[in-house]
């Protein structure tokens, strides 16, 4: 194996601990909070989890250690898409669960949660763990999007546990994920199957995020490689001065990772997909808003700029989610043969107009053709328009062009306009963590065998306080029903960890509100570069702008 | 203006110099060695630099500053496509003609060669300067494209100098700029001018190399940041174990950069243009090959994988080659015209068949249709095929997953195969410089000052020993002539810098060709993460494994 010098010079590394998890073992006593209240329809969240709901809010600090004397065989599985820092939750727990005894195993079951009902699994020893120490990826033990929610896994997952005398297990995942811990941890208690679940808050697209969770891991790490990319565009973009870079990056519906990288690098443009729901913007007005920029930095010699498009833009648009939910409806059943077997695009077409409604077709007649014919040609097993696929950095690049020429003709633009595409995300997800999301992986997974040693179930690990050093960081738990409310889900009511959006009365957006003015029309490029993990502590250390602000 | 951290920190960087220039001006002493001979085409290359061919190779050391006391008064621009560590040759540059006298000045021409045609200019002073050591980009005075070659310019670029008491001339550039600053040097002789010219070499492309100059600047950043990209894929590509990633990299003809980053990442596939183009190769023996890499690994269970295209593969491979000359052909003079009026698609293809001959069509017909539109639909302003805007990384994708559906009708491929696609380039050419380049360039720009202090003219400044530590490396100068040798460009013989294009019987290629049947079936990924600026020097001061190999 041909190890990188700087994977070689990261094993290295030690995380570093919130101060009170690092005195030692036998040091670290619990302190009980109140009881908790889920946040919202909190009868039927108490219904539905009798015997995990309501319970107490939990706080580590110095003191005697008073769990019970008992040999923790842990089980871990990694859900859902990778996120860097992930093998540092799972090297947190394993030193954690060796250092309270070194008679306790940990199992890390493969592929993500098919692996717990599959029992394929593989038990850690410290080679094994000590080769993916402060390293990116999933690669561990792999993952998977197999979701556990039925009773029959339930059933299945307990007589594994029972198998290998299992006592907990760690699921280290995103919003669904963790409902889906929480869900289990009831299931485990009213069978009395004596396992715990304890759930650790992963994901890049900083949508698990509330009151009791600062930030997901790997968010961090994410927006810091994108913003490292960003800031490099920017820069050929201000040296060349010929092109509009268009980049769209990850985060799934939540505009969180593109604000952060907005934050960070201070473009002309950043759409947010929240903003534009607000405010009921159709494309053309989007469009028309980045052409302003355009037309003004042209005015002013600058034909070359820089845009951000969250992934999950068009979503959020309400005239472009009516044309989607029109084509689904269009093209249902049988009808999507009927389409195929039309001989050109002319004729599509014609079965198009005759089947939208007079709105939807205004919308779609703005789009350019590549994107109306991939509404049309790529579509899930369900025969549904893949809304993820929609090339909307393309999508947007193209009407501005079509406005800049009406403009053009109208001579009210004089400039040049040219666009270069860019599509972030598999380049951040697996990055070697960050210092910070080493250091926060690393007390998450910590922590969450304190959880597990002192006997809670149905917690999240909490580690909270991430503005500060980690020294000041605080330790602890959270019990996930505390973070639940009541969604329709594929129309069924459904006990659900609320997704966080960008709030737009939030600290974050609103210092990007007050700047996106001047941004949109100078050349106030911040230049991030990579990621750094040594030398100075203000350029290896720095959290994301995003909780920087929100804890200003 | 709000500087990132790094960007702050990296101010603050000590470039490192060859031990030979660092005891300060008074000490730097010249030594000349043998002359020179241009590496082909003697006769001829003399013939055209009478004035400046032959002349010594130049090396420094330690000794009695011999050179003359002058006010000297020197320009520089930056020329081509950005490379990182362009600002540390100014910086270098400066300090060095500071250094040798605190009268000497600094003019930076804006935009490239065409600021020294239109005067247009900046006077560098220290706080200027300081703004922008140790960062990527060319943003210090913008690059441009305009080529320096006609007489007609050249006088005018003698009035400039004139009327600003201009010594001399220091052009950073890529094979073609530094040609023409040889070109632009016998012509100041020539006229007596008292200017002189100096060159510096740079690309990210890694093509201009020689016995002289062991590598261009910028080419270690761009190929770093690249593969920090192509690990972190890799990485998620082994942790999701479920996509195939095409990923195409910047490096115009020569797959120099697609090379190092290969050996950089192990990747499963690396395309290599030289060797397809020596093996004469097809596309579908090419799509064979990556396709046999698909099929094994998903024998063994692996349905993911890694592969490197270099941005200039189809010009290399002689069928597409002959197609692209053919469709040249169909469409020259009025033809476009007639092409374009025809209705639709069916028609063009008609159109086309009627007029390839039937081998470049047997090569048509096996592009995925989309590949097919844009060589007819995308052209340039000569109604020329746009080689260099073909999404090639597609052009494989779709072709192995045509050879894959063969193979599974056939049942020798059960496997599953999807795939993602991404390009690099923008990426890295403007990246912070790594420890090397920013050494590197400060280095060349240093001893450019130097050469143009000692009175040499057409030399390129020459930094070489750059596999050891800088304290090792050596500098001088070498004649541009001496690179040199007769090409057929457009019609006409033109005197050139020879291009650099991978060589087959090299050490950095013969040991890809001997590790890559292992790479292509078993997960040999490398992740080399985020290039280092600070911490242990194994990690932060590494240059190129291709340069390593070379001098090993």
């Amino acid at each position: 194996m041909n190890l990188s010098p700087l994977n070689k010079a990261r094993y290295g590394y030690s995380p570093k601990l919130p101060g009170m998890l690092r005195n030692g073992i036998a040091d670290i006593s619990v302190k009980e909070g109140a009881p908790t209240q889920s946040v919202a329809d909190q009868e039927k969240i108490k219904a539905l989890f009798p015997n995990t709901y309501g319970k107490n809010e939990i706080t580590f600090e110095k003191g005697t250690n008073t769990s019970a004397v008992k040999k923790q065989v842990v089980g871990v599985i990694l859900s859902g898409g990778q996120a860097p820092g992930g093998h540092n939750v799972i090297c947190g727990l394993y030193d954690a669960l060796k250092a309270i005894n070194p008679e306790n195993e940990l199992y890390g079951f493969k592929g993500g949660p098919s692996g717990l009902v599959e029992d394929d699994y593989v038990v850690f020893d410290d080679e094994f763990i000590n080769a993916y120490r402060n390293t990116g990826g999933f690669d561990i033990i792999g993952s998977g999007r197999t979701k556990l929610e039925t009773e029959e896994q339930f059933a299945i997952v307990t007589e594994v546990c029972k198998k290998h005398g299992i006592t907990a297990i760690t699921i280290i995942g995103g919003d669904d994920s963790n409902t889906n811990a929480a869900v289990l941890a009831e299931y485990f208690a009213a069978h009395e199957a004596g396992v715990q679940v304890i759930g650790c808050p992963k994901t890049i697209d900083g949508d698990l995020k509330n009151e009791d969770i600062e930030c997901s891991f790997g968010f961090d790490t994410a927006t810091k490689t994108f913003s490292e990319l960003i800031g490099n565009i920017e820069r050929d973009a201000n040296s060349a001065k010929k092109y509009w870079h268009f980049i769209k990056v990850m985060g799934r519906s939540a505009s969180h990772v593109a604000l952060e990288c907005a934050l960070e690098t201070q473009p002309n443009i950043c759409l947010i997909g929240e903003e534009v729901a607000a405010k009921n913007m159709s494309l053309s007005e989007i469009a028309s808003s980045i052409a302003d920029s355009v037309e003004k930095r042209a005015a002013n010699g600058m034909n070359f700029g820089v845009a951000i498009i969250p992934e999950g833009i068009v979503e959020f648009v309400p005239e472009f989610s009516a044309l989607i939910a029109e084509i689904n409806e269009l093209l249902a059943g049988n009808k999507t043969e009927e389409f195929n077997a039309l001989p050109n695009w002319s004729a599509k077409l014609a079965f198009i107009k005759s089947g939208l409604s007079e709105s939807a077709m205004d919308v779609f007649s703005v789009l350019p053709q590549n994107i109306q014919q991939q509404l049309f040609l790529e579509r899930d097993p369900h025969g549904n328009v893949q809304v993820s696929l929609i090339e909307s950095e393309k999508l947007f690049s193209a009407m501005v062009k079509t406005e800049l020429d009406k403009r053009k003709k109208a001579g009210t633009f004089t400039g040049k306009f040219s666009a270069q595409h860019h599509f972030f995300g598999y380049e951040g997800r697996c990055a070697f963590p960050s210092n910070f999301d080493a250091d926060y992986c690393y007390s998450l997974g910590y922590n969450a065998a304190m959880l597990i040693q002192y006997g809670f179930n149905g917690y999240l690990s909490k580690v909270s306080n991430l503005s500060k050093p980690a020294e000041e960081w605080v330790a602890g738990g959270m019990p996930i029903t505390k973070m639940m409310n009541i969604e329709r889900r594929n129309g069924k009511d459904k006990p659900v960890i609320r997704k966080a959006l960008v709030e737009l009365d939030g600290k974050p957006f609103k210092f990007f509100e007050a700047n996106r003015e001047a941004w949109a029309v100078e050349t106030a490029f911040t230049y991030p570069g990579a990621i750094q993990y040594y030398g100075p502590t203000e350029v290896c250390d720095l959290t994301t702008r995003t909780l920087a602000l929100e804890k200003a």
